[in-house]
């Protein structure tokens, strides 16, 4: 699998969840890896990037904005995101854009 | 400074920079941090976000789209690209976003 996703054309969506993790995995590894799996197997899945050292940044692609909501409310992830909020995060955000352009090294 | 971005309401414009590095520093390393200096002394300069671990992921955040492509000409920023796509990536993505919305854990 590549590290930099493989998205289409824009205009599409991309959901910026920024955080700063509490000590301990918690049993947060195992999670992160589920909903991984999990996001992919979504209607209007088209990718995802992640970074993590002092803070994680993660940006997952979908098709519209319908698939990104969709995803959000799918009833795993409502579990994974209380269970965030109250034991695996410190802080974070998450941000809804639509990206507009985009463009590489060639 | 706070890991996460203290942006304000939306909309607001995100640049969403995902890159491969290729092997050693090359000076990468002190660029990257005159490049953050450099960006935050820019008009419409609203926050970064960082993590890198087998791929970088870098957020910044912009006022609006004239301030995002503004920091895209700066001449020193614009010698930094140069070099980034001669030296230092080995692959990467720019994806220019307008946020619509965000929330946080309250």
């Amino acid at each position: 699998m590549s590290l930099i996703a493989d998205t289409p054309e824009p205009p599409y969506v991309a959901v910026i969840f920024t955080s700063v993790r509490t000590d301990g995995d918690q049993g947060y590894a195992a999670m992160a890896t589920r909903m991984d799996e999990l996001a992919r197997d979504q209607p209007g899945y088209l990718g995802i990037e992640a970074a993590r050292d002092d803070v994680g940044v993660t940006v997952s692609y979908w098709a519209d904005q319908e698939s990104a909501r969709a995803w959000k409310q799918v009833a795993a992830h409502l579990v994974a995101q209380q269970r965030g909020r109250e034991v695996w995060y410190r802080d974070y955000r998450v941000r809804v854009a639509t990206v507009e352009r985009d463009y590489g090294p060639s």
